[in-house]
Protein backbone atom coordinates (compact mmCIF):
# COMPACT_ATOMS: atom_id res chain seq x y z
CA UNK A 1 0.00 0.00 0.00
CA UNK A 2 1.31 3.71 -1.06
CA UNK A 3 0.22 6.67 1.18
CA UNK A 4 -2.21 7.38 -0.87
CA UNK A 5 -3.88 4.71 -0.22
CA UNK A 6 -3.66 5.19 3.48
CA UNK A 7 -6.79 7.66 3.51
CA UNK A 8 -9.22 4.79 1.80
CA UNK A 9 -7.90 2.04 4.25
CA UNK A 10 -10.40 1.19 6.85
CA UNK A 11 -9.56 -0.15 10.52
CA UNK A 12 -6.80 -1.72 11.49
CA UNK A 13 -5.93 -4.31 13.68
CA UNK A 14 -2.71 -6.48 15.05
CA UNK A 15 -2.55 -9.83 16.57
CA UNK A 16 -0.42 -10.83 19.94
CA UNK A 17 0.29 -14.36 20.27
CA UNK A 18 0.63 -15.29 23.63
CA UNK A 19 2.85 -18.65 24.49
CA UNK A 20 5.95 -20.20 25.38
CA UNK A 21 5.12 -23.12 23.35
CA UNK A 22 5.14 -20.52 20.03
CA UNK A 23 8.66 -19.21 20.86
CA UNK A 24 10.45 -22.91 21.84
CA UNK A 25 9.34 -23.98 18.22
CA UNK A 26 7.32 -26.60 19.92
CA UNK A 27 4.17 -25.35 18.04
CA UNK A 28 3.88 -23.98 14.59
CA UNK A 29 1.41 -20.39 15.34
CA UNK A 30 -1.72 -21.06 12.46
CA UNK A 31 -3.84 -18.80 14.57
CA UNK A 32 -2.24 -15.14 12.88
CA UNK A 33 -3.09 -16.59 9.56
CA UNK A 34 -6.60 -17.41 10.57
CA UNK A 35 -7.18 -13.83 11.86
CA UNK A 36 -5.36 -12.13 9.05
CA UNK A 37 -7.67 -14.04 6.61
CA UNK A 38 -10.52 -13.43 9.05
CA UNK A 39 -9.69 -9.54 9.40
CA UNK A 40 -8.96 -9.18 5.11
CA UNK A 41 -12.71 -10.93 4.81
CA UNK A 42 -14.31 -7.44 6.64
CA UNK A 43 -11.66 -4.99 5.28
CA UNK A 44 -9.94 -4.55 7.71
CA UNK A 45 -5.71 -4.28 7.90
CA UNK A 46 -3.83 -6.50 9.85
CA UNK A 47 -0.96 -4.18 10.38
CA UNK A 48 1.98 -6.31 12.15
CA UNK A 49 1.64 -9.44 14.58
CA UNK A 50 3.79 -10.30 17.51
CA UNK A 51 4.62 -13.79 19.47
CA UNK A 52 5.59 -13.51 23.33
CA UNK A 53 6.03 -15.64 26.09
CA UNK A 54 3.83 -16.29 28.88
CA UNK A 55 5.77 -13.51 30.71
CA UNK A 56 3.12 -11.28 32.72
CA UNK A 57 5.61 -8.02 31.93
CA UNK A 58 6.21 -8.67 28.18
CA UNK A 59 2.21 -9.25 27.54
CA UNK A 60 1.51 -5.98 29.38
CA UNK A 61 4.18 -4.18 27.27
CA UNK A 62 3.19 -5.49 23.85
CA UNK A 63 -0.21 -5.28 24.46
CA UNK A 64 -0.11 -1.11 25.80
CA UNK A 65 1.79 -0.84 22.44
CA UNK A 66 -0.64 -2.47 20.26
CA UNK A 67 -3.46 -1.13 21.29
CA UNK A 68 -2.65 1.92 21.76
CA UNK A 69 -1.67 2.29 18.23
CA UNK A 70 -4.31 0.28 15.98
CA UNK A 71 -8.10 -0.04 16.13
CA UNK A 72 -8.04 -3.49 17.34
CA UNK A 73 -6.28 -6.25 18.93
CA UNK A 74 -6.87 -10.33 18.94
CA UNK A 75 -4.47 -12.05 21.44
CA UNK A 76 -4.72 -16.13 21.22
CA UNK A 77 -3.85 -18.46 24.25
CA UNK A 78 -3.26 -17.85 28.23
CA UNK A 79 -6.97 -18.12 28.95
CA UNK A 80 -6.70 -21.96 30.57
CA UNK A 81 -7.13 -23.04 33.78
CA UNK A 82 -3.66 -23.81 34.52
CA UNK A 83 -0.82 -21.73 36.25
CA UNK A 84 0.71 -20.62 33.27
CA UNK A 85 -2.67 -19.00 31.96
CA UNK A 86 -1.62 -15.58 32.71
CA UNK A 87 -3.73 -13.49 29.87
CA UNK A 88 -6.53 -12.17 32.11
CA UNK A 89 -4.05 -11.14 34.50
CA UNK A 90 -1.84 -9.52 32.07
CA UNK A 91 -4.97 -7.83 30.44
CA UNK A 92 -6.45 -6.31 33.49
CA UNK A 93 -2.98 -5.05 34.83
CA UNK A 94 -2.64 -3.04 31.01
CA UNK A 95 -6.30 -1.67 31.09
CA UNK A 96 -5.36 -0.84 35.63
CA UNK A 97 -8.90 -2.90 36.33
CA UNK A 98 -9.58 -5.37 38.93
CA UNK A 99 -9.78 -8.95 37.24
CA UNK A 100 -13.29 -10.32 39.37
CA UNK A 101 -14.90 -13.20 38.49
CA UNK A 102 -18.00 -12.68 35.95
CA UNK A 103 -21.45 -13.88 37.12
CA UNK A 104 -22.16 -14.83 33.45
CA UNK A 105 -18.90 -16.86 33.29
CA UNK A 106 -19.16 -18.05 36.04
CA UNK A 107 -22.87 -19.39 35.24
CA UNK A 108 -21.54 -21.18 31.89
CA UNK A 109 -18.12 -22.78 33.63
CA UNK A 110 -20.37 -24.04 36.58
CA UNK A 111 -22.78 -25.36 34.17
CA UNK A 112 -20.39 -27.20 32.04
CA UNK A 113 -18.53 -28.87 34.74
CA UNK A 114 -20.75 -29.29 37.50
CA UNK A 115 -19.39 -31.47 40.44
CA UNK A 116 -15.35 -30.67 38.76
CA UNK A 117 -15.85 -27.23 38.93
CA UNK A 118 -12.91 -27.13 41.07
CA UNK A 119 -10.69 -23.66 41.72
CA UNK A 120 -8.61 -24.12 39.10
CA UNK A 121 -11.08 -23.78 36.79
CA UNK A 122 -12.77 -21.04 38.41
CA UNK A 123 -9.95 -18.93 37.27
CA UNK A 124 -11.07 -18.89 33.86
CA UNK A 125 -14.43 -16.98 35.29
CA UNK A 126 -12.03 -14.00 36.44
CA UNK A 127 -12.69 -11.25 33.50
CA UNK A 128 -11.31 -7.65 33.57
CA UNK A 129 -13.80 -5.22 34.79
CA UNK A 130 -15.87 -3.82 32.17
CA UNK A 131 -14.75 -6.78 29.80
CA UNK A 132 -17.88 -8.12 27.99
CA UNK A 133 -17.69 -11.92 27.16
CA UNK A 134 -16.93 -13.85 23.78
CA UNK A 135 -18.85 -17.12 23.30
CA UNK A 136 -16.84 -20.05 23.04
CA UNK A 137 -19.11 -22.85 20.97
CA UNK A 138 -16.63 -25.67 21.63
CA UNK A 139 -15.84 -25.69 25.37
CA UNK A 140 -17.68 -23.21 27.02
CA UNK A 141 -15.14 -20.97 28.51
CA UNK A 142 -15.45 -17.74 27.40
CA UNK A 143 -13.33 -15.02 25.82
CA UNK A 144 -13.48 -11.69 26.56
CA UNK A 145 -13.49 -8.19 25.04
CA UNK A 146 -12.11 -5.20 26.85
CA UNK A 147 -12.30 -1.77 24.84
CA UNK A 148 -10.85 -2.84 22.03
CA UNK A 149 -8.38 -5.86 22.74
CA UNK A 150 -10.04 -9.26 21.84
CA UNK A 151 -8.92 -12.16 24.35
CA UNK A 152 -9.12 -15.44 22.54
CA UNK A 153 -8.12 -18.95 23.37
CA UNK A 154 -5.02 -20.32 22.23
CA UNK A 155 -6.59 -23.77 20.70
CA UNK A 156 -7.12 -23.12 17.22
CA UNK A 157 -10.63 -24.81 17.00
CA UNK A 158 -11.77 -22.73 19.46
CA UNK A 159 -10.02 -19.40 18.74
CA UNK A 160 -11.59 -19.95 14.89
CA UNK A 161 -15.25 -20.15 16.45
CA UNK A 162 -14.90 -17.29 18.76
CA UNK A 163 -14.19 -15.00 15.43
CA UNK A 164 -17.96 -15.79 14.83
CA UNK A 165 -18.61 -14.07 17.87
CA UNK A 166 -16.31 -11.16 17.49
CA UNK A 167 -17.34 -10.30 14.07
CA UNK A 168 -20.43 -8.37 14.30
CA UNK A 169 -18.54 -6.09 16.67
CA UNK A 170 -16.24 -4.95 14.62
CA UNK A 171 -16.06 -1.75 12.23
CA UNK A 172 -15.68 -3.06 8.85
CA UNK A 173 -13.87 -1.75 6.28
CA UNK A 174 -13.73 -1.88 2.35
CA UNK A 175 -12.67 -5.47 1.17
CA UNK A 176 -9.12 -5.45 -0.57
CA UNK A 177 -9.13 -7.10 -4.00
CA UNK A 178 -6.48 -9.28 -5.21
CA UNK A 179 -5.67 -10.14 -8.65
CA UNK A 180 -2.78 -13.62 -8.70
CA UNK A 181 -0.97 -13.65 -12.32
CA UNK A 182 1.45 -16.54 -12.59
CA UNK A 183 4.57 -16.24 -14.45
CA UNK A 184 6.43 -19.16 -15.71
CA UNK A 185 9.54 -19.90 -17.03
CA UNK A 186 11.58 -17.04 -15.78
CA UNK A 187 12.73 -15.70 -12.58
CA UNK A 188 11.04 -12.45 -10.67
CA UNK A 189 14.51 -10.79 -11.82
CA UNK A 190 13.03 -10.98 -15.51
CA UNK A 191 9.51 -8.94 -14.82
CA UNK A 192 11.06 -6.47 -12.22
CA UNK A 193 11.13 -3.54 -14.21
CA UNK A 194 7.79 -4.11 -16.06
CA UNK A 195 6.44 -4.76 -12.48
CA UNK A 196 8.18 -1.32 -10.82
CA UNK A 197 6.79 0.55 -13.76
CA UNK A 198 3.21 -0.30 -12.99
CA UNK A 199 3.88 -0.10 -9.31
CA UNK A 200 5.18 3.64 -9.99
CA UNK A 201 2.30 4.05 -12.65
CA UNK A 202 -0.63 2.64 -9.81
CA UNK A 203 0.16 3.95 -6.60
CA UNK A 204 -3.32 2.97 -4.92
CA UNK A 205 -2.18 -0.72 -5.64
CA UNK A 206 0.10 -2.67 -4.50
CA UNK A 207 2.21 -4.92 -6.51
CA UNK A 208 3.62 -8.13 -4.69
CA UNK A 209 5.93 -11.01 -6.19
CA UNK A 210 6.68 -14.58 -4.84
CA UNK A 211 8.97 -16.69 -6.49
CA UNK A 212 8.23 -20.36 -6.83
CA UNK A 213 10.47 -23.44 -8.38
CA UNK A 214 13.73 -21.92 -7.30
CA UNK A 215 16.55 -23.62 -7.74
CA UNK A 216 15.04 -26.94 -7.95
CA UNK A 217 14.21 -29.18 -11.13
CA UNK A 218 10.91 -28.59 -12.92
CA UNK A 219 9.20 -25.57 -13.51
CA UNK A 220 10.08 -21.99 -12.22
CA UNK A 221 8.17 -18.64 -12.10
CA UNK A 222 7.11 -15.92 -9.71
CA UNK A 223 3.41 -15.16 -8.50
CA UNK A 224 2.73 -11.35 -9.35
CA UNK A 225 0.09 -10.14 -6.94
CA UNK A 226 -2.18 -6.91 -6.98
CA UNK A 227 -3.77 -5.79 -4.83
CA UNK A 228 -6.38 -2.69 -3.97
CA UNK A 229 -10.10 -1.49 -2.78
CA UNK A 230 -10.97 -1.01 -6.16
CA UNK A 231 -12.17 -4.18 -8.12
CA UNK A 232 -11.74 -2.21 -11.30
CA UNK A 233 -8.79 -0.83 -11.15
CA UNK A 234 -6.90 -4.37 -9.86
CA UNK A 235 -8.47 -5.81 -12.91
CA UNK A 236 -7.25 -3.27 -15.22
CA UNK A 237 -3.67 -3.22 -13.86
CA UNK A 238 -3.80 -6.87 -14.44
CA UNK A 239 -5.08 -6.95 -17.75
CA UNK A 240 -2.40 -4.15 -18.83
CA UNK A 241 0.84 -6.18 -17.08
CA UNK A 242 -0.38 -9.32 -18.62
CA UNK A 243 -0.36 -7.64 -22.07
CA UNK A 244 3.08 -6.19 -21.12
CA UNK A 245 4.76 -8.92 -20.42
CA UNK A 246 3.41 -10.80 -22.95
CA UNK A 247 4.63 -8.60 -25.07
CA UNK A 248 8.65 -9.33 -24.01
CA UNK A 249 7.35 -12.81 -24.75
CA UNK A 250 7.19 -14.01 -21.43
CA UNK A 251 4.52 -16.81 -20.36
CA UNK A 252 1.94 -15.10 -17.87
CA UNK A 253 -1.38 -16.03 -17.14
CA UNK A 254 -4.00 -15.32 -14.66
CA UNK A 255 -3.25 -17.65 -11.51
CA UNK B 1 11.28 -19.91 32.60
CA UNK B 2 11.08 -18.34 35.83
CA UNK B 3 13.66 -15.23 37.04
CA UNK B 4 15.91 -17.69 38.91
CA UNK B 5 16.55 -19.55 35.56
CA UNK B 6 17.10 -16.25 34.23
CA UNK B 7 21.11 -15.53 35.24
CA UNK B 8 21.52 -19.71 33.57
CA UNK B 9 19.94 -18.77 30.46
CA UNK B 10 21.70 -18.57 26.63
CA UNK B 11 21.76 -15.95 24.43
CA UNK B 12 18.40 -14.16 23.62
CA UNK B 13 16.55 -13.77 20.26
CA UNK B 14 14.06 -12.36 18.50
CA UNK B 15 12.81 -13.23 14.68
CA UNK B 16 11.24 -10.59 12.32
CA UNK B 17 9.29 -12.18 9.49
CA UNK B 18 8.97 -8.77 6.70
CA UNK B 19 6.01 -9.42 4.30
CA UNK B 20 2.88 -7.68 2.93
CA UNK B 21 1.58 -11.26 2.28
CA UNK B 22 1.83 -12.59 5.75
CA UNK B 23 -0.44 -10.36 7.17
CA UNK B 24 -3.05 -10.11 4.62
CA UNK B 25 -3.36 -14.08 5.16
CA UNK B 26 -1.74 -15.52 1.42
CA UNK B 27 1.18 -17.15 3.03
CA UNK B 28 1.38 -19.08 5.67
CA UNK B 29 4.16 -18.42 7.73
CA UNK B 30 6.62 -21.33 8.85
CA UNK B 31 9.82 -19.20 9.15
CA UNK B 32 9.58 -18.77 12.60
CA UNK B 33 9.03 -21.74 13.36
CA UNK B 34 11.90 -23.17 11.62
CA UNK B 35 14.09 -20.72 13.70
CA UNK B 36 12.42 -21.37 17.03
CA UNK B 37 13.63 -24.92 16.74
CA UNK B 38 17.01 -23.86 14.84
CA UNK B 39 17.93 -21.87 17.85
CA UNK B 40 16.56 -24.08 20.50
CA UNK B 41 18.98 -26.56 19.10
CA UNK B 42 21.83 -23.99 19.86
CA UNK B 43 20.72 -22.87 23.44
CA UNK B 44 19.18 -19.52 22.14
CA UNK B 45 16.23 -18.20 24.09
CA UNK B 46 13.79 -16.41 21.51
CA UNK B 47 12.51 -14.05 23.04
CA UNK B 48 9.86 -12.58 20.48
CA UNK B 49 9.03 -12.52 16.64
CA UNK B 50 7.02 -9.75 14.48
CA UNK B 51 5.50 -9.68 11.40
CA UNK B 52 5.44 -6.27 9.67
CA UNK B 53 4.44 -5.05 6.16
CA UNK B 54 6.98 -3.98 3.15
CA UNK B 55 6.63 -0.36 4.84
CA UNK B 56 10.52 1.28 4.99
CA UNK B 57 9.45 2.60 8.73
CA UNK B 58 7.87 0.00 10.14
CA UNK B 59 10.68 -2.55 9.49
CA UNK B 60 13.24 0.11 10.56
CA UNK B 61 11.34 0.43 13.47
CA UNK B 62 10.84 -3.07 14.44
CA UNK B 63 14.42 -3.62 13.52
CA UNK B 64 15.32 -1.24 16.04
CA UNK B 65 13.70 -2.45 18.97
CA UNK B 66 14.61 -5.42 18.54
CA UNK B 67 18.66 -5.04 17.95
CA UNK B 68 18.84 -2.89 20.90
CA UNK B 69 17.02 -5.62 23.38
CA UNK B 70 18.02 -9.08 22.12
CA UNK B 71 21.45 -10.57 21.33
CA UNK B 72 20.66 -11.70 17.82
CA UNK B 73 17.68 -10.69 15.36
CA UNK B 74 16.60 -12.96 12.38
CA UNK B 75 14.74 -11.34 9.39
CA UNK B 76 13.23 -12.78 6.93
CA UNK B 77 11.77 -11.66 3.58
CA UNK B 78 12.02 -8.85 1.38
CA UNK B 79 15.70 -9.50 -0.58
CA UNK B 80 14.45 -10.54 -3.40
CA UNK B 81 15.39 -8.29 -6.95
CA UNK B 82 11.46 -6.41 -7.00
CA UNK B 83 10.74 -3.02 -6.03
CA UNK B 84 8.70 -4.68 -2.71
CA UNK B 85 11.99 -6.06 -1.43
CA UNK B 86 13.11 -3.13 0.32
CA UNK B 87 14.89 -4.94 3.39
CA UNK B 88 18.28 -3.96 2.37
CA UNK B 89 17.35 -0.20 2.32
CA UNK B 90 15.58 -0.55 5.92
CA UNK B 91 18.53 -2.31 7.77
CA UNK B 92 21.35 0.13 5.92
CA UNK B 93 19.09 3.21 7.50
CA UNK B 94 17.98 1.59 10.97
CA UNK B 95 22.49 1.00 11.04
CA UNK B 96 22.72 4.62 9.44
CA UNK B 97 25.70 3.42 6.47
CA UNK B 98 25.58 3.57 3.02
CA UNK B 99 24.47 0.89 0.97
CA UNK B 100 26.61 -0.19 -2.03
CA UNK B 101 27.51 -3.16 -4.21
CA UNK B 102 29.61 -5.55 -1.97
CA UNK B 103 31.87 -7.45 -4.64
CA UNK B 104 31.69 -10.35 -3.56
CA UNK B 105 27.85 -10.63 -4.06
CA UNK B 106 28.72 -8.64 -7.50
CA UNK B 107 30.69 -11.57 -8.26
CA UNK B 108 28.27 -14.22 -7.05
CA UNK B 109 25.24 -12.89 -8.87
CA UNK B 110 27.15 -12.28 -12.22
CA UNK B 111 28.20 -16.03 -12.45
CA UNK B 112 24.42 -17.26 -11.86
CA UNK B 113 22.93 -14.83 -13.98
CA UNK B 114 25.78 -14.20 -16.78
CA UNK B 115 23.86 -12.34 -19.56
CA UNK B 116 20.33 -12.06 -17.70
CA UNK B 117 22.20 -10.23 -15.07
CA UNK B 118 20.50 -7.02 -15.12
CA UNK B 119 19.69 -4.03 -13.21
CA UNK B 120 16.59 -5.24 -11.00
CA UNK B 121 19.07 -8.43 -10.18
CA UNK B 122 22.12 -6.04 -9.33
CA UNK B 123 19.83 -4.67 -6.47
CA UNK B 124 20.55 -8.09 -5.05
CA UNK B 125 24.10 -6.83 -4.58
CA UNK B 126 23.49 -3.77 -2.35
CA UNK B 127 25.04 -5.01 1.37
CA UNK B 128 24.78 -2.52 3.97
CA UNK B 129 27.89 -1.01 4.30
CA UNK B 130 30.10 -3.74 7.31
CA UNK B 131 27.84 -6.56 6.21
CA UNK B 132 28.81 -9.92 5.95
CA UNK B 133 27.56 -12.22 3.42
CA UNK B 134 25.36 -15.33 4.53
CA UNK B 135 25.33 -17.96 1.59
CA UNK B 136 22.15 -19.04 -0.50
CA UNK B 137 23.30 -22.35 -1.86
CA UNK B 138 19.66 -22.68 -3.53
CA UNK B 139 19.56 -19.66 -5.80
CA UNK B 140 22.51 -17.50 -4.87
CA UNK B 141 20.89 -14.69 -3.58
CA UNK B 142 23.40 -13.80 -0.28
CA UNK B 143 21.70 -12.83 2.89
CA UNK B 144 23.95 -10.96 5.16
CA UNK B 145 24.79 -10.11 8.50
CA UNK B 146 25.37 -6.54 10.17
CA UNK B 147 26.30 -6.42 13.49
CA UNK B 148 23.86 -8.38 15.32
CA UNK B 149 21.32 -8.80 12.68
CA UNK B 150 20.81 -11.55 10.71
CA UNK B 151 18.88 -10.67 7.10
CA UNK B 152 17.73 -13.69 5.01
CA UNK B 153 15.25 -14.70 2.19
CA UNK B 154 11.64 -15.38 2.89
CA UNK B 155 11.73 -18.70 1.06
CA UNK B 156 11.46 -21.09 3.12
CA UNK B 157 13.84 -23.43 1.79
CA UNK B 158 16.29 -20.87 1.17
CA UNK B 159 15.62 -19.58 4.52
CA UNK B 160 16.64 -22.65 5.68
CA UNK B 161 20.18 -23.04 4.03
CA UNK B 162 20.95 -19.65 5.01
CA UNK B 163 21.00 -20.39 8.66
CA UNK B 164 23.41 -23.67 7.98
CA UNK B 165 25.51 -20.80 7.10
CA UNK B 166 24.50 -18.71 10.27
CA UNK B 167 25.12 -21.36 12.68
CA UNK B 168 28.87 -21.29 12.78
CA UNK B 169 28.68 -17.05 13.94
CA UNK B 170 26.45 -16.96 17.02
CA UNK B 171 27.49 -18.04 20.70
CA UNK B 172 25.26 -20.46 22.22
CA UNK B 173 24.19 -21.84 25.29
CA UNK B 174 22.99 -24.36 27.76
CA UNK B 175 20.45 -26.62 25.51
CA UNK B 176 16.74 -26.54 27.22
CA UNK B 177 15.60 -30.07 27.59
CA UNK B 178 11.85 -30.64 27.88
CA UNK B 179 9.72 -33.70 28.69
CA UNK B 180 5.93 -34.05 27.61
CA UNK B 181 3.67 -36.07 29.39
CA UNK B 182 0.21 -37.07 28.18
CA UNK B 183 -2.78 -37.25 30.57
CA UNK B 184 -5.73 -38.89 29.02
CA UNK B 185 -9.40 -38.97 30.10
CA UNK B 186 -9.58 -35.78 31.81
CA UNK B 187 -8.99 -31.86 30.54
CA UNK B 188 -6.72 -29.51 32.12
CA UNK B 189 -8.63 -28.18 35.14
CA UNK B 190 -7.80 -31.72 36.83
CA UNK B 191 -4.70 -31.36 36.94
CA UNK B 192 -4.34 -27.51 37.37
CA UNK B 193 -3.49 -28.02 40.91
CA UNK B 194 -0.77 -30.58 41.14
CA UNK B 195 1.02 -27.97 38.50
CA UNK B 196 0.62 -25.21 39.77
CA UNK B 197 2.57 -27.18 42.87
CA UNK B 198 5.14 -28.48 41.36
CA UNK B 199 5.79 -25.27 39.42
CA UNK B 200 5.70 -23.94 42.16
CA UNK B 201 8.47 -25.85 44.01
CA UNK B 202 10.64 -26.16 41.13
CA UNK B 203 11.33 -22.72 40.19
CA UNK B 204 13.93 -23.48 37.95
CA UNK B 205 12.18 -25.14 35.00
CA UNK B 206 8.86 -24.12 33.34
CA UNK B 207 6.12 -26.17 33.64
CA UNK B 208 3.52 -25.98 30.47
CA UNK B 209 -0.11 -27.51 29.36
CA UNK B 210 -1.66 -28.11 26.52
CA UNK B 211 -5.06 -29.46 25.92
CA UNK B 212 -6.35 -31.57 23.02
CA UNK B 213 -9.34 -33.27 22.15
CA UNK B 214 -11.91 -30.57 23.65
CA UNK B 215 -15.64 -30.86 22.97
CA UNK B 216 -15.03 -33.28 19.81
CA UNK B 217 -15.74 -37.21 19.80
CA UNK B 218 -12.98 -39.16 21.02
CA UNK B 219 -10.07 -38.68 23.20
CA UNK B 220 -9.32 -35.72 25.51
CA UNK B 221 -6.69 -34.76 27.79
CA UNK B 222 -3.73 -32.40 27.82
CA UNK B 223 0.22 -32.56 26.93
CA UNK B 224 1.95 -31.33 30.01
CA UNK B 225 5.43 -30.09 29.23
CA UNK B 226 8.68 -29.50 31.63
CA UNK B 227 11.54 -27.86 30.49
CA UNK B 228 14.80 -26.80 31.73
CA UNK B 229 18.56 -26.56 31.18
CA UNK B 230 18.75 -29.32 33.93
CA UNK B 231 18.35 -32.67 31.94
CA UNK B 232 18.32 -34.28 35.40
CA UNK B 233 15.56 -31.53 37.09
CA UNK B 234 13.37 -31.99 34.14
CA UNK B 235 13.17 -35.93 34.66
CA UNK B 236 13.74 -36.02 38.34
CA UNK B 237 10.40 -33.60 38.09
CA UNK B 238 8.50 -35.47 35.42
CA UNK B 239 9.05 -38.44 37.90
CA UNK B 240 7.78 -36.91 40.52
CA UNK B 241 4.35 -35.49 38.54
CA UNK B 242 4.12 -39.20 37.09
CA UNK B 243 3.49 -40.09 40.43
CA UNK B 244 1.39 -37.51 41.97
CA UNK B 245 -1.05 -37.73 39.19
CA UNK B 246 -1.46 -41.20 39.15
CA UNK B 247 -1.93 -41.18 43.17
CA UNK B 248 -4.88 -39.09 42.20
CA UNK B 249 -6.41 -41.95 39.74
CA UNK B 250 -4.77 -39.87 36.63
CA UNK B 251 -4.43 -41.87 33.54
CA UNK B 252 -0.79 -39.96 32.82
CA UNK B 253 3.06 -41.71 30.77
CA UNK B 254 5.52 -40.00 29.11
CA UNK B 255 4.64 -38.99 26.11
Amino acid sequence: MTDADTDRSGPTAAVLVIGDEILSGRTQDTNTNTIARFLAALGIDLMEARVVSDDHGRIVEALDALRSRWDYVFTTGGIGPTHDDITADAVAAAFGVALPEHPDALAILSRRYGDDFNAARRRMARIPEGGVLIANPVTDAPGFQIGNVFVMAGVPKIMQAMLEDVAPRLRTGAIVHAQTLKVSGVGEGAVADVLRAAANQRRDLSFGSYPFGHGSVGEIGTQLVIRGRDADQVAAAAHDLIAELRNLGIDVAAA
